[in-house]
């Protein structure tokens, strides 16, 4: 571990309450040397690195001045809380980051008491520490168990109407709250929106206050019998408070803008504030994203996620890619389509990078859009953009669309607007663990009258679904496709729209039928290749969609077989679920079918490989292989000839 | 129609057209006729009422200055579009409001081009007119079909999130845009949160502005070159803009406050600000909820929603009712658990009084939270209240919980939180349609690892149920019923917590086994009834869990019988469903089993009675005996005896 860093003061603290102990001074050498760390760890895990580098002194200052875990310190999206999780009994693990078995890259409940409140998607802080100071107040814990609520989150996280909800209940409590608004200007990709610019606004007509007028400042904001000091406080107040108006209209105390990498700002308004503050106060921090390791600050996303880097030179070890990633492949082919047809425009929430988007709005600028992390208005305007004419695609990931589920149903499929819904990330995605699995998708999509739900096996197919979905006008369509690179086929110029509700055959075999719905195709292919070896050759049919249903081909592959096997990237409800109503309908249970229905487990998977996660969830090839063999009877290569 | 109200002026108006050949005098004898004419034709259907009678001048006066259908009018939820219905060719109809074969309640598309976006949940009207605002810029349709885009949105629905997401985005995006806020202090309930303090502030600090100084106060606020007036106006426009700040900040302009029944502040605000605007402006509208009719006006709930009536007294005419109803007995057996506990809570999203709730208020305010419609928020704020040790019943309608779906998944079932969901209005829920149908609760939890789901059969078995989920503090639970009276089965004075998993036996029969979830129980017990005079006497079972499913009792089901049917009030995908998954998984279909599953078809069903929506959905008694004789191959009375 030769590129570990020097951390004699860091190495004493194992726990934030050691923190107590050290002068400011000494606090703001753990803050240098935890970010050392914090560069360490990631240059041999890889992950998220220009958020937690952001916010180092304000994670060292809010564990010195707070009594965590006692106090609930809720860390909005997660993907800054490395640093805090080094601070939280956690150091000796952090190499083991979101790596099977290994430390999550978020904050989890399970992992640490210091982690109060798991996260990952983000604007969920503001609800959750709201929830922690209400319980407190109703003696949901004994008063031992539980203290102050603390809610760190960033200004894009601030775009979400969640968020919001959040700050208009907590006004209207007026609890004592504490929410740390952490600026750095820069969520996933550029901030956008109007808050986006009144933040920049505030920090213009106010930059940084010194140390002796923040903490002074502080103190004046606070109830009438605890105030102390004179005139240039409350002139300090005048400065620091004019900004702040809309979260004063809001029911919040305004605090800032302060420095976020400046301890001595940062410690004496905390201690302040923890001191005195009745109600709900929001502490506007300024940060940079990225600070203080050169490589993420000049880079454009500031180091937002990296893969494993050599610390001195901060270059990335990325594995050379075989094929192009679906995403590359749907934002080619987006393009291409919007070269043919003026109406195709495209919406994402605050991912226009994970989408792909961001090559369609350097081709398209005015016709791409990016509404914030906002997916309920971004499936409503989505859905107004088709009923005003356009052909819009909403790109967003499987797991996020389930913040505009009901715009989905109630927008989208209810009016049957022709929105294509780019569902991008479905199925397990790997180091990002159980909170970003897509799993859920196609049930929740499927049973929706007038949607068409698609998945593509490969990046061909993803390139033909685009060219489908790009077609339809006929009401709603989707098309989900997984994380990562494809399988290397050949790809089409361009893409053809496929004929709505018809699946493909792959191979003709006899005995049993494999369905497969999605990217689980490849699985499925090497199972037969093996099984071919038992002499046993099963027929392979791609369903292209779940819905519809391609009525003549499943009822052909029970009629023609002993044995039908769906398999999907989804839980069941889904593709599955679909099926079986359909063959139950028919009539085809009645006399006998060995039906079967491969959907990801009743569980939640950890993070690991996609590969490791599919080998939990029992759909890899050998897996399926065993499904085969066990749906058949076969216990022997001998019995598979017979 | 005796009581049709003397309407010479509104006789004329076949289209919003013919309103602008009117003088302001007679556009306020239009409003004053139109009001008339809503409150008859609501006095026999019954419906929504309040909302309308305070929205007649203001419908009058868009339609008198805008060019609808050219210009895009959206109307925020909906319930208080039946003025707007009148004017808008849809008078002869009026009278078949909420009816089977009539007016929705609500704006829909398929209705009429005057409804260019339906409605009838909250929040999405701001996104809706940005997108057509968009879609309109961007060439989505011939210019002749694409004007201005105008929202009108209540205080109420600007405490979700969705709409601030929509002003943060429109703010961003500086299309002009108009944005009435319609504000009367009073949505379903009495308005919470911090905005309707800050709106109650805004008037507060500026009560209504005089005519001229209201006219010439929207023209200071626009661009240079177009003001005219002089030193008056500009005075009074800082009079009119001093209190819209947090509208500012996020990027509209403000107008307002003005008197939302006053024809001669809104016609020229309105032409002024048409003639005018450049960007996104927001006009506050003060108006009254119920306004001009003194029954609605007096009542405690402004007339929101309404039986049929007596226009003279205002007296309803309800039906007597033979049994409490599924929301009460919710209601009364939560406050027994809180007796017992107290750590029970309730969190609702803006409707105490639907989800009873407003009754546990009574008794225990502290311990009940109305987030307004928060969804997304209440969700969360619900798991971080059960982190904090409380135990949290989040009361939302099926349909409603959509809104929060992500919330569920992600801060309650991954965190494995014991969040208690009381899922009213589940199944199809009468005149409100298709919008507010609870069809996919069951689906889109039952896949939810760790979840607990349950449907109560009857009031009775809701009182379990309730119990049940107060008990249980192992991960969250959720426990559906619809809307509408209970079976008038004997009540236990409490109820008792059920065995997790397990169903009950209702009758033993044999050859067909039918196997409920929810409360089509009755359909089932009447359809057995039937059979049973034509010789077949079906076993009856009530699985209460669709999660954990009772897999001893399914499977013995059946072992038993020649054939199994599911039923339950959801659409595929979910109880059924699972319990596909489980025989099939279980082998159970490889020798054969006539195996059903009755769910809600894959069409949205519009408004009718329950009883008649769940004929068009074929799950009433005669269908469920109908399906039963077919499944069995029985066509004859003697083949069943055979």
């Amino acid at each position: 571990m030769s590129n570990q860093p020097n951390t004699p003061l860091l190495n004493t603290v194992k726990r934030p309450a050691d923190l107590k102990r050290f002068s400011d001074a000494q606090l703001r050498q753990v803050a240098d040397e935890l970010r050392a760390e914090t560069v360490s760890a990631v240059s041999v895990t890889g992950g998220h690195l220009g958020a937690g580098l952001g916010v180092v002194e304000l994670t060292v200052a809010l564990h010195a001045v707070f009594d965590t875990p006692r106090d609930k310190l809720v860390w909005d999206v997660g993907h800054q809380c490395y640093p805090h999780k080094i601070l939280t009994e956690r150091r000796e693990r952090i190499r083991t980051l979101r790596m099977k078995g290994g430390l999550s890259g978020f904050t989890k409940r399970s992992e640490s008491p210091y982690d109060p409140f798991g996260a990952a998607h983000s604007s969920t802080s503001i609800s959750a520490a709201l929830g922690f100071a209400v319980a407190r107040d109703l003696g949901g814990q004994p008063p031992e168990g539980s203290g102050d609520a603390i809610a760190v989150i960033g200004d894009g996280s601030m775009s979400a109407g969640m968020a919001y909800e959040a700050m208009n209940n907590a006004g209207h409590l007026g609890k004592r709250l504490f929410v740390i608004l952490n600026d750095n200007e820069m969520s996933i990709a550029p901030p956008v929106g109007a808050m986006s610019s009144y933040l920049s606004r505030l920090y213009a007509q106010n930059p940084f206050q010194d140390l002796k007028a923040a903490a002074k400042g502080a103190v004046s904001l606070l109830p009438e019998p605890f105030r102390e000091g004179a005139k240039r406080a409350k002139d300090m107040l005048k400065g620091m408070a004019v900004g702040g108006t809309l979260f004063e209209e809001l029911g919040f105390s305004y605090l800032g803008p302060i420095d976020g990498h400046d301890m001595d700002q940062l410690l004496p308004v905390l201690r302040t504030v923890k001191a005195r503050a009745t109600g709900p106060i929001l502490i506007h921090v300024l940060t940079k994203k990225g600070k203080g390791y050169a490589p993420a600050e000049t880079a454009r996303d500031k180091g937002h996620a990296t893969a494993k880097f050599d610390v001195v030179t901060g270059k990335q070890k990325k594995s050379p890619s075989n094929a192009p990633s679906y995403t590359s492949v749907f934002a080619q082919h987006l393009i291409k389509q919007a070269e043919a047809d003026d109406k195709v425009c495209a919406v994402t929430a605050a991912m226009p990078d994970g989408t792909g988007l961001n090559l369609f709005a350097e081709r398209y600028p005015s016709r791409c859009f990016d509404v914030g992390i906002a997916e309920q208005h971004g499936v409503t305007f989505s859905a107004a953009l088709a009923a005003g004419g356009m052909k819009p695609f909403c790109a967003i990931y499987s797991t996020f669309l389930q913040r505009g589920y009901d715009q989905v149903v109630h927008d989208v499929a209810i009016q049957r607007l022709p929105v294509r819904f780019a569902i991008d990330r479905a199925g397990l995605v790997g180091a990002d663990g159980a909170t970003h699995a897509g799993a859920f998708d196609v049930a929740y999509l499927s049973n929706l009258p007038g949607f068409t739900v698609m998945a593509a096996a490969d990046e061909a197919e993803l390139a033909h679904m685009v060219a489908t979905a790009a077609a339809h006008n006929d009401g709603p369509i989707a098309f989900r496709f997984p994380r990562g690179e494809g399988t290397g086929v050949d790809m089409p110029e361009r893409g053809t729209p496929l004929e709505i509700g018809k699946g493909r055959m792959i191979q003709e075999g006899k005995g049993v039928a494999l369905l497969s719905f999605g990217t689980r195709l490849q699985e499925v292919q090497k199972a037969a290749e093996n099984l071919a070896a038992k002499g046993i050759v099963p027929t392979i049919a791609d369903a292209r969609f779940a819905k519809p249903l391609d009525r003549e081909l499943i009822l052909q592959l029970a009629a023609d077989h002993e044995a039908l096997i769906t398999i999907e990237e989804g839980a069941v409800g889904g593709f599955g679920s679909h099926v079986a109503q359909l063959l139950a309908e028919e009539g085809v249970f009645d006399t006998g079918l060995k039906y079967r229905s491969m959907v990801l487990p009743d569980i939640f998977i950890d993070q690991a490989s996609p590969a490791d996660m599919y080998a939990v969830a029992g759909m890899n090839a050998e897996q399926i292989e065993a499904k085969v063999l066990n749906v058949l009877g076969v216990t022997s290569i001998g019995e598979a000839r017979a």
